[in-house]
């Protein structure tokens, strides 16, 4: 059984290996969204429920849900849960696994296992539901949710930060997150990345001088955030400009800056797309690093990096390199494992990654994983081929 | 091999059962404190590091650590994962768990699967620590962690609040939980329970009028939340009296109201304590019932209710019932599972809850539990006897 959410994934987690002969399981119509329970901040909701329509069915309720990322539209929330999907507001909310209050799930033998009435602290023994969180439908098939909600701020404000370098990047990042308690959102582009957006989109150049990396930060309060991101940004070391957005269309607009990317890469070619994190103490050197090692792999390759700075995540887009795939791949994430980042920092292993997956988790890690994955799916029908080497 | 920390626990998990042959395995020699890593806020520390030894290293480096509770002294880093302990901070930082970046741990076939490189993101698998969080040392046996630190917020203000009931108390939570957004502390206690503390500490009556139920609300952040803690409890239904403290020493008056029910009980008697989690919907219900039952098991007992009431987390301690104490925590248990509640919210199974396990968890929980259990420790070398029932 390959088991399909949204199929928004980007390591192949939901599509049956060419020429496999697993029954394609969708849960798209399993779309039902309960009340919301507004005095629990919770709703339980069927896991084919796309992102939009949960954050449609909390607004509705005077709430917001905690996890946002660009394919809303199409990802499921089985999905969302099954791969641990990060995306813009990690930073203040957490990753999908910190949504999640309890699951209803079919194992491989038939049996349900169930935990929906949301308590927020129950230690009664293994917390299973923890455990399908990033287990990419390998133990058992999510087919209900219940989900954290979280209150709408009141007011917002987006920022537009050019900094000198990545470590200006990274120590604003420091100190932001010190001292704009509302801070919800810390993006990071490079010239490169806007270089492409500009020339697919048409967008300005934001700043009269270019800079060789920007930020965008987003803030979200009670009080309206816009002075006190003036002031910070105003006296901090490395930034070279900034430009703060208290009204909407101004916030749309310096967003674009940074969610424009994955379009403006797809428009100009196909690319190897890697997401990895590295620890903080490391980002620096990884961001220096990296283009070398790429350039050995393919001499006439792109590189577009951007990405969720706080947690030191780095999408890695590399254009004119289709035919050097593998060798760009194995290139990257071999710095990624001297650097002891993660090779899939939110977009999981799938299919693609496998190979890769040894540079992250040691023989022995492996081992119990695979162990646990015989003790409940002993047969290996459930995502064969996906997250986990053969034995 | 029974595993044990500081043996704080109150359920029997880190003692060996009477008669046993198990080796005991106390880690509280593992002490190794890393230097704090402020840029990711983060730090590596032994297993046996005490919580107040940790709080120490955090606050010398002006962090602090996210869970506190009495225990403080005693309790050991890796029991309090191990138990996924919870405490007065859950509201603010949430339990043991989510403090946990990684973690060390020895498996029961001697091997060592290790991750502290803290990355906040990392989706390569099973979520290994996460498994072991709260696994009360069946899976294996914790050995170093890498744990989350939080700021150390400049204001703090506590208020005692007088409210005349349990559903007051409810509908104030909801309310200061929005308007309050630095809200780290929300504790229940009633008036059997300030009585018993003023009986035996001999604390003056808090207010001029007695009241059924009292709040202590803690806020700290990064102004005065003096004022608008006055103004929100000023404006609430249900608020009989409140009182608002900051400055440190009527802080710690207000907080020992609360904080000295556990003394107060230790020397009025041997309480039975049973520490459940009941859905919010279902909490004020559950109050009114639980007397009733418990008097039909010991006519003769005095109940005690108090504990963190946003999470619907109530410890019941239960004096004069000594001979009864089988019959009273059957009574309280049956209660709360026709609530969907959880038969322990903090305190874990370890042996003395395990009989009452099956009205928290399905057979198909128990049966996955216990598979995952025999994938990783086949010949039940772990803390034989704690948490899973015998198969």
């Amino acid at each position: 059984v390959t088991v399909q959410g949204g199929n928004t994934g980007l390591v192949g987690g939901g599509v049956p290996a060419a020429g496999s002969d697993t029954v394609l399981l969708s849960l798209t119509r399993l779309d039902e969204r309960e009340p919301v329970d507004v005095a629990a901040r919770q709703v339980t909701v069927g896991a084919g429920v796309r992102l939009s329509a949960l954050q449609q069915h909390a607004g509705a309720a005077g709430l917001d849900f905690g996890v946002d990322l660009a394919a809303r539209d199409s990802a499921t929330v089985g999905g969302l849960v099954a791969t641990n999907a990060g995306g813009i507001r990690v930073l203040r909310h957490g990753s999908m696994r910190e949504q999640v209050a309890g699951a209803e799930a079919v194992l491989a033998d038939g049996t349900v296992i169930s935990r929906l009435t949301g308590l927020p602290k129950d230690n009664t023994g293994y917390d299973l539901t923890q455990l399908l969180a990033g287990s990419e439908g390998t133990l058992a098939v999510i087919t209900r949710l219940r989900l954290r909600l979280v209150g709408v701020p009141a007011q917002r404000a987006v920022a537009l930060v050019a900094v000198e370098s990545t470590a200006a990047a990274i120590s604003l990042i420091g100190r932001v997150r010190d001292e704009l308690p509302d801070l919800q959102a810390a993006e990071l582009f490079y010239r490169a990345g806007l270089d492409l957006v500009r020339e697919q989109t048409g967008v300005p150049e934001p700043f009269t001088e270019p800079a060789p990396a920007y930020l965008v930060l987003e803030c979200a309060g009670r009080t309206d955030p816009t002075d006190v991101m003036l002031e910070v940004l105003g006296s901090a070391d490395g930034v070279l400009d900034a430009t703060v957005a208290g009204d909407l269309a101004g916030q749309r607009r310096l967003w674009a800056y940074r969610e424009s990317h994955t379009e403006a890469i797809n428009a100009a070619g196909v690319p190897v797309k890697l997401d990895v994190s590295i620890p903080m103490g490391g980002l620096d050197a990884f961001v220096a690093e990296v283009p070398g090692a790429i350039a050995a792999a393919a001499p006439k390759a792109r590189l577009i990096l951007f990405g969720h700075v706080n947690e030191g995540n780095l999408h890695v887009n590399v254009l004119d390199a289709v035919d050097e795939g593998e060798e760009v791949t194995d290139a990257v994430l071999q710095v990624v494992a001297r650097y002891g980042g993660s090779i899939s920092s939110e977009h999981g292993i799938g299919r693609a990654k496998v190979p890769w997956l040894h540079l992250s988790r040691s023989p022995a890690e492996l081992a119990a994983m695979r162990a646990i994955k015989n003790a409940l799916d002993p047969a290996g029908l459930l995502n064969p081929g996906v997250l986990l080497p053969d034995d």
